[in-house]
């Protein structure tokens, strides 16, 4: 089979789950924030990642997160569906609902808790068991940050011989690994970068596009390196690229979803507050992420997006 | 307040929650089990902790198994509850509900996922925020092997500083900071060591007692540890201590859950199989488990207790 | 003062230091390779880097490799002599003699073995203190592999402050990390890769070339990846980047300096035996090897340069 | 053969190297300390081991350090050198030269630079090459927190099937590992703790003893911890075991071989600069360290020995 069934190709945002001032789900941001990226041609959403705080959700809640957006995004654009739980049990029933309600794929996380006994093959048993059950295709999801597990090659390579499983996102920035991937798992199997620090980089090794938290808040430039590097144009891209090193590593390594959503804020989108245990920003720290987005030219002075900030 | 209200000294099996064939709670095993661990002068139970696959099961299978343990764990016996999520209000509202059921107090994990975010005071925070709503009094529970994360002394000793934060299950195996816990907490705070294989080090710097994976299947060998070290029997408590290090790996890093429910099993107590992704075993993996046992004194050659292994 | 009065763009073979069957230095041989190594556009040489087996040495075979190596060097290519020791005074000497020697360069490994002393300001006094002494330019060498310790980008540009520290060879592979060193040090500073895996990734974020072991057995290759590369010619910079990628593994990760030294011997150059502790290659893994080296297109059938191997 | 030949049971200080103000070795001040420290039953000395500097020390000061400590040291006394160097040949040539100086026996620490290469082949066949060549019983010197590199139990016992091995030092703290080394190379292998944090833990598991850092400033509790040991007198043990953490730490993970210098400086000894990379302490760090010392029972008020101290 082709794995290029679904065309991964592009670049998305894994967007983060608006909550209101008493913690619930605020629908109408969540669909307004679609809104707005629907203006950008990127290739589609990761809902429920991380930056969803998925761990933090209840079930109920995750389902209401993907029917919302489900109906906000377009059809021409791909939402892809966080599912991965701790048990290989749940991972499957969240991937079929999410299939019901009309994801293109799902990003499946590898389970952690018990990771010492999550060797080669029972990686392969569970990622082989979700794909068997689900009717949509899964994507591997690699976050050594949050798992504090790192899949090798070997293992990925291993997880990508089934048929359903079509690409990995892989946050850990080890591009030699993203090069050996690809190696070891052929051209059809699509490689995403999990973070805009080492788009460009990614890219120069075979990867196809990104999930980038930094494209929430900057999806114009991520587009930007991404066609820039497809046009040959190389210089502009990596001009580019090094210019968005410091805000990524703001809502990244730095300060995390709380520092997406205080972004979000100060661009006149909705953030709002992320969910305990996550911290709140700290008044100084929200003023120096101001100023690394201006500096990036992510933020504009004096523009009327600043208004609702302080909400 | 002295945190000694609850007086946690003492050997604990954090047992494992037993399922049928079909997956299900094999409600009828787990009171079976607890009635033959009931004989020994255990100070209680850690029920769905990490052996208890906490992460594999629903909300609902949670509370169902905190209801048939109380049943069957008489009023002098202890029953900690595991209650940790990874987002606060989750811990809050399980803990809650295990004070309802009758546990006496609540172990809970440190949220790991958003690791890079949970710093001193994002934890202080979340056990905080759990502890104030409790009206049980709340074990803090660091399992690097699980987590990833390490909390370090200090971070505990800031936790520990509220009043219904009576101690903490440490699995990470070290005992130079077990003792400067005991030396920032003061001694009120109530140190358990996780794992047996540290159990003799971690009572000569303080430690109170064990919540041990090897409580489960050699409950009289772990308390004649600690009582020969009460008794100050020392070299005796040593070849005990010693001779009890290879079943317990064998029941922790190496095979962990799935070996403790195998051996259960040569035990003629009920293990059955355990979730995934956790693995099976192999019959070479339970052969090589079977002489260990066997080589520590835990399983007896020719003993009726053998014939149930094999369902 | 600006840091680019000796521009360090291009490509280096970090070259092996060769013995003889007793053990001791094959002066014939060192000329001999670097007499081959001369036909090629490379930048210049890192004469006892790792692969140079500099801790293997003592000072007086040191300095006998550095007078042996600069009369085969011609006078427009550079020789970049490592010079790092432990101590702050014994780096200071080997620094003056290899500058007495006609070095351009020294390239100092940070010391690692009080690792837990290191801070920012200890490292920054050391290698300031060797740039105070030097006549030669420094250039900081980060080798997480063999030292244990991955200096972070703020303790780099501290140490960049130094106007005679001109450079880093980063063999780390964080690529985020090298576009993050050009930020903070501005562009005087020069950034070289340490591994051929990330060369092109490397360039992509502001690294001018590379200090590669694959450059000692491939150096047409790793010229024509950073050739590609500058006359923006990106599909063919990629495609050889990526099929040199199983090589370098072979000759760095996997199996190191013996497996360089190895593929000279398979090549008709010298290798001979590395130093113990440093292990011999098996029959099987010089048979995997030259396996590898044949599909990267490196090693060719049936050449007389086979003959060699087996000396 | 029995490899308690050379019973090593008892309490080492790693004595520190002396350096005056020029950086000389201070050859009357290490033959005043170990007249001072000759007074307390000390099983003996390890003299260039990672406190007395060895990775800073030319060859000819290492031999001359080691014939000035051997004049000084009773025959009655254990003189163990440190004599690990990178390469093998230079361990051979250095542990056969302290034979020749009369030391009893030699430390070898894992060779670590090529740690990628250092399997437990390539370790076992480094240390049998000294242990075959030197005419001292060779002791292993595990210290992860210098080299980076933990010798797992089942490398350790590997090591240790040659005759000429009889025992080793563990700096890594992990009891449990020292309990497993115990049972996988029999009783006749001596372990000793590498650091007083853990002596007490590491004796209940059985080590012989400790080369102990701690045991250059507190000779006479680090003795009086191992004896109410042996004398089954286990509170009084532990009561000490916990009071000497603190100081501890200050003198190793903290502030490590400066520190013990400034202690000895302090309490009247000599303790002098150390070498750099290795830092001064600070004025607030000696008054610190002044305090945890004074803390611990260590350091007196208003004694002589005060008065020395800012020499």
């Amino acid at each position: 089979m082709n794995k290029k069934t679904l065309d991964l190709a592009g670049i998305y945002p894994p967007i983060p789950t608006p909550f209101d001032s008493d913690g619930k789900i605020a629908t109408l941001a969540l669909t307004e924030n679609l809104r707005r990226w629907n203006q950008y041609q990127l290739r589609g959403y990761a809902v429920l990642g991380s930056n969803g705080e998925l761990v933090l959700l209840s079930e109920q809640e995750r389902l209401r997160v993907l029917e919302i957006a489900r109906d906000a995004i377009p059809l021409d654009k791909l939402m892809i569906a966080g599912t991965g739980c701790q048990s290989t049990e749940q991972t499957v029933t969240l991937t079929k609902k999410a299939g019901a309600i009309g994801a293109d794929a799902a990003l499946v996380v590898s389970p952690s808790y018990y990771r010492g006994l999550m060797t080669k093959d029972a990686l392969r048993a569970h990622f082989h068991a979700v794909a068997d059950a689900s009717s949509i295709p899964i994507i591997i999801y690699n976050i050594p940050s949050c798992t504090g597990i790192d899949l090798d090659a070997e293992t990925i390579a291993a997880i990508a011989e089934h048929e359903n499983i079509i690409g990995i996102k892989d946050s850990g920035g080890n591009v030699i690994k993203m090069a050996e991937i690809g190696r070891l798992t052929g051209p059809d199997f699509q490689v995403l970068a999990g973070s805009a620090s080492f788009l460009l980089p990614a890219l120069s090794v075979g990867a196809v596009g990104g999930i980038l938290a930094l494209a929430n808040i900057a999806p114009a430039q991520c587009l930007a390196i991404r066609q820039s590097f497809l046009d040959q144009e190389w210089e502009q891209a990596r001009q580019l690229q090094m210019r968005m090193i410091p805000p990524n590593t703001a809502v990244t390594r730095r300060w995390g979803v709380p520092a997406v959503k205080a972004a979000l804020d100060m661009l006149g989108m909705y953030g709002g507050p992320a969910r305990p245990p996550l911290p709140l920003l700290s008044n100084e720290t929200k003023q120096e992420l101001r100023v690394i987005l201006r500096q990036a030219g992510i933020l504009h002075e004096g523009k009327p997006q600043d208004d609702n900030e302080d909400r």
